[in-house]
């Protein structure tokens, strides 16, 4: 006999971007329950150091924890590639998964040979996308770009236009007349350029995002555990933020893909 | 006879860019010890919520008083426009001062009628700028352009070619063909664009930071008060952050003009 579980899955980013998982989230999984929360007063986390990171991360973790989730989603590139064995060592109570794997998966499964990953200054520092890409698959040619201006960019909502590429040409000039086989978004902001960077990016290469195979991988973890919501019920979505600014709902709705129906303060240390 | 006193000044920003007030400080007043503070694991605070803006503020604040600090400087157009009220009902054994009331001063010295301010989002939606003009001269045209931007290209270090100028453009458009008599920099990470933008913008306009007459208020004020250094002594700067990343060296360089001789870790909630 199959065993459901009813309680809510807990998906937290730095800000917003982890919306982009969420969504991918609910299309996948429409009868769970999620509760997502966005560090709002303290985003971005992309160019602090590991040390802050880890405690920030920590702190969203704890947060979803008291929300009586069934599992948490780090749905924020930088916190993946950082802090994930810390939280899985806080709370082993809990599966607590993140992006970057699903992400190196979905990027080998295209076949491509030459790898090149976008991301935070700290996700890229890290290593982890390399070290992941690695354990799959052997011969790969792995290159990490560092795009700092682009979480800025998107949350400016210049998603394409002169300026957008401007700043494409300023990080990956070299790819216009070297192009690698794919090129993969490790920032949950960067889904919101992938039109713009297909237009600029010469057409031989595929671009990658882990929010679609980041929702896969969740189901099929809910499902080996018997953490699967019950059938024949419709999900919902709440949202806590730390600061809920007054440009939150435009920001909200671009993340999201739709308006997020309802939201909440959450003070965290 | 004249009193001194040789505690240090408190200096604080959301981050770094406060640094061009505290070099401002140390230009004018070599003799005083400086504690300077900046919240770099939470900035920046330019987009946040003014509840937020002000509650970091007064963690800030606790801080400098903790050091045992004679006067604190909001070096933070953002903190002084939202929080500044606030910070001195805290604190009242300590004067407070901003960088708001300087810098108006300053655009109003230049006998200009036509001010453009340019500030963060919550600068700009807090009016600060033009009250404070509008209070100390009657029948000037004043103007208010938030731009987001500017502090992560700032941050970046790019800080003139061909991106600041798309960046001044996206912003600034109407400045080429109808220029205002003054620009207003009303964010202190802004003065070290200064040079791109007075070579952007038509050479009639003057450019206005407050660092300057932020550091010649303060004099006047520790004098007043009998609060000066005494005389005859060189003054220490110490810097404290609340995250202390890999690229902190360099940034702390560029705004301050020169190195930083010694930072520690300051953990704020």
């Amino acid at each position: 006999m199959r065993s459901f579980d009813s309680r809510p899955i807990g998906i937290f980013d730095s800000g917003l971007g982890g919306l982009t998982v969420a969504a991918a989230v609910r299309r996948l999984l429409p009868g769970e329950d999620i509760v997502y929360l966005g560090d709002t007063a303290r985003a971005p986390y992309g160019n602090r150091s590991p040390g802050t990171i880890t405690a920030f991360a920590a702190d969203d973790m704890d947060f979803l924890i008291g929300k009586q989730v069934k599992a948490v989603v780090a749905a924020c590139n930088t916190v993946s590639a950082i802090a994930l064995e810390k939280l899985c060592e806080r709370h082993p109570e809990v599966p607590v998964s993140g992006v970057i794997q699903p992400g190196a998966e979905a990027a080998v499964r295209t076949g491509g040979r030459r790898i090149a990953v976008l991301g935070t200054r700290a996700t890229v520092r890290s290593g982890a996308y390399p070290k992941a890409l690695r354990a799959l698959s052997d011969g790969l040619e792995i290159s990490a770009f560092a795009c700092p201006l682009f979480v800025p960019l998107v949350e400016e909502g210049i998603l394409n236009g002169p300026l957008a590429d401007a700043v494409f040409d300023l990080y990956l000039h070299d790819f216009q007349t070297n192009p690698p086989d794919v090129v993969l978004l490790g920032c949950t902001h960067y889904p919101l350029f992938e039109p713009a960077l297909k237009k600029w990016l010469p057409p031989s290469v595929a671009v990658i995002d882990s929010a679609g195979a980041c929702a896969a991988s969740l189901k099929q973890e809910l499902e080996e555990k018997g953490l699967a919501a019950p059938p024949g019920r419709g999900g919902a979505l709440t949202l806590y933020a730390s600061d809920i600014t007054p440009t939150f709902r435009e920001q909200t709705a671009a993340f999201f893909g739709a308006s997020v129906p309802e939201s909440r303060l959450a003070v965290l240390n």
